[in-house]
């Protein structure tokens, strides 16, 4: 029996926690592991860790006792209550020093104050947000850690080992205090959504309007993402060519439209607007799930008002589909950029955006080749205003915005929604415009509340008596 | 000196206190009013309540002596920590079966928790929405409470005497328990923002593609109002015909367009959310006031990317606009009430929504001839799944969908931003697409994160190994 005390404890045996696991594994650490289960972790360790340094543990008393000290422990359960379950077991095991990291998709209060509670006794805390899947679980994901830098040097050789690599090295690093790396995590997904939603409009355009087959589909993004070369256009190529095997259909033909989501997304859109930042796209990402999910409703009401246009459509407007696609991919980076920048100022985060773009290359669901020039955009200048005057970026939305215009203009014709597209169009003529009729809305604001208004011509706050209140 | 005891107090004397405390006595009410600087209490009752049945009260003791029990208390106070000050100030001199009406705009979860916390001790609390601005509060304004029901029928014949008044009844009613009267002022609100976004994407439209004056937009909006009977499209005529007196220019144009917005609007979206209710044109109204308040980055980025295309629109165009302004308003009253209609089961209000339809037929800021029909919609159907299917409506969507497709189609290339009328038109198209590229969205969550799917031609819950994952 192997007495060696492990580097490293994984709790939470689902497939995320298996394969980090195997993956630290693998970079020579060794690694404890425990499930509330039992039954889960023995057939992990007999199976898929079987011959490995790693330990199977079953018991907390017994997972703490096998970890050198400082203790550092990973938690990959759901995000929410078990987490706080979790704490709460290991707390009387653990000595002061020790580490918790929280390797799931907490909502970023919570980590907040996990991280205050935990401090008071004298637990060191990091909220992580762990991005790419199954596969980067188990190859090298994207990490995002937030909260005690001391323990973050403790873990650093680990986590950058077990990260994904590349020429400007792994894909981690000490992200800001409090719940700096989950807030990063969240709007990582809340991009993400975006990019979804963009190349799932982008596909219902192709097969609704260009009768296009997926086999057909699936050429096309394979060859757009020559440019693209993101994550999420990959496995779109992938998943328009695979057949169903029991139907030998495609299998995008076979599955239901009808799409759920969880917490991230969502928290992002809500925080934005307490932080009173505008990201429509990931917005109205969100809002297609939403709508998505109401299937019953849909197939009642489409019963009634049938959808319009069999549109003739040029031979050029798939290049212009292309290029809507590329500029509105740049508006989901550019809003999700700005929504970071702006909490990181509110929430003292202190973020380096370039490094958020930096650890975003690879590994994580959002990688593609726009967060090179984002990282270097940020580099430049931390403080830019916006993304979509970058000068990486200048000349594409020159060039592309009249792409995406015309893809709007023509497909709004034909009933298809396109929200996010739409949305991502309203917001660089939103932001690019000089003038927008906000001044009505003051008015009316002041006519019937007497909200006030400033003027164009001098400082200061302004009222009109619209109807004299005092004699009416 | 007039000793006889009062009906009912006004607690905070801003200028919404001051004109429902006016209107309650010229219904015949005694009216104690009480506000926390005395200054503003004195100036009151010595000149706009000057021999009226109004008893300035310059302590909480003595505005609670002066009552007849049980006491009835109107907080007219600023939402959030200051309701609760008052009512910690008023709680040492209540006593049981008291009632405290509050009548601004609270969070309706902080509504909940103060009935929780009042009902344990004895006191009877009533959080009221009160909807028609300073002119409303003095000549009859919506009023919608909710709360405690017993308390209702002690205050209703002041209620019903202060509210406006219709020919199907006062514009108040007992909504439903709890939080529920504020959350129907914050739908309200919600409302509120998208047909006040709507307007003002078409005046937008009205002067940078039509070229229209304010006067000539005036003329328009107040011919279309013959329609729509609309508060809010009356005050935008009236504020389209308004000159400065300063400049002696257009009001319009001196006002500097950047909005304001208040809580309402964000905690609708942020509920829908919560809910998972799609409130795509509320959402891009508040989005809209969003973009608007960062004139300065508007003005660079305005300066780098210039608006595109001098239009040559059809003389028709007008009449166009008059019918996408008219169906994306009922779209915006639908958003509403699909999220009055959901939140009335998960929060357990059970509203009856004709009734709410009804109170707002007057005195409140959504007022129009939209209303009556609604009220009939949900009178017939009260679980009808959607009000753009109402058969009071269904010919509106069948004529004037087709015109608001025209209307963004055109303007999309224009380079204006119209959010709200396009997320109103994206929200018909979503509602009413049997088909939704979601299930792409799906493969993609299966394909990365293991999410699993629905199939089209199975029950169940399936999962694809698209990649094997355990040996790769």
């Amino acid at each position: 029996m192997d007495q060696q005390k492990s580097d490293i404890a994984v709790i939470g045996m689902a497939v995320m926690g298996q394969n980090l696991a195997l993956n630290m594994e693998s970079k020579g650490f060794k690694v404890s592991v425990y499930n509330r289960t039992s039954e889960k972790t023995k057939r992990f360790v007999e199976e898929r860790a079987k011959n490995k340094n790693i330990k199977g543990t079953y018991s907390i008393e017994e997972l703490v006792n096998s970890l050198k000290t400082p203790r550092k422990i990973i938690l990959m359960v759901k995000a929410g209550k078990p987490v706080d379950d979790v704490i709460e077991e290991l707390l009387p095991y653990l000595n002061e020093e020790d580490i918790i990291i929280d390797g799931g998709n907490s909502f970023y209060k919570d980590t907040d104050r996990r991280y205050e509670e935990l401090h008071k006794k004298g637990i060191r805390f990091l909220g992580t947000g762990i991005s790419g899947g199954e596969y980067g679980a188990l190859h090298g994901p994207s990490i995002m850690p937030g909260g005690d830098e001391s323990a973050y040097e403790e873990v650093k050789n680990i986590l950058e080992a077990t990260a994904a690599q590349t020429e400007d090295g792994p894909c981690v690093t000490y992200l800001g205090p409090k719940s700096s790396g989950h807030y990063v995590k969240m709007v990582h997904n809340g991009i993400e959504y975006a990019i979804m939603e963009l190349i799932a409009e982008t596909y219902d355009i192709m097969r609704k309007v260009l009768k296009m087959t997926p086999l057909d589909m699936s050429e096309v993004f394979k060859e757009w993402n020559e440019e693209h070369k993101s994550y999420l256009m990959e496995i779109t190529y992938k998943i328009l060519e695979w057949k169903d095997e029991e139907t030998g259909q495609p299998i995008v033909d076979i599955i239901l439209d009808s799409a759920k989501q969880k917490g991230t997304g969502k928290w992002s859109v809500q925080d934005s607007l307490d932080l009173n930042i505008s990201i429509p796209t990931i917005n109205a990402a969100l809002n297609a799930r939403t709508l998505s999910s109401i299937k019953d409703e849909r197939m009642r009401i489409g019963e009634i008002y049938e959808t319009p246009i069999e549109m003739n459509l040029d031979e050029s407007f798939i290049n212009s589909l292309r290029d809507a696609l590329y500029i509105s991919t740049i508006i989901a980076y550019a809003e999700g950029m700005k929504l970071l920048q702006v909490a990181s100022k509110e929430y003292t985060y202190n973020l380096d955006l370039s490094e958020v773009a930096r650890i975003w290359e690879d590994g994580c669901i959002i990688r593609s080749a726009f967060l090179k020039p984002i990282q270097r955009t940020f580099k430049n200048d931390p403080n830019l205003v916006n993304l979509i005057i970058s000068d990486e970026f200048k000349s594409d939305f020159k060039e592309k915005i009249p792409k995406l215009r015309e893809v709007v203009s023509q497909i709004k014709k034909a009933g298809i929604p396109i929200s996010a597209l739409s949305s991502a169009l309203d917001y660089f003529d939103g932001l690019s415009s000089k003038e927008l009729p906000a001044n009505l809305i003051q008015a009316q604001r002041d006519y019937f509340g007497a909200h006030t208004y400033e003027r164009r011509d001098k400082e200061g706050i302004f009222h009109t008596e619209w109807q004299d209140i005092h004699n009416i």
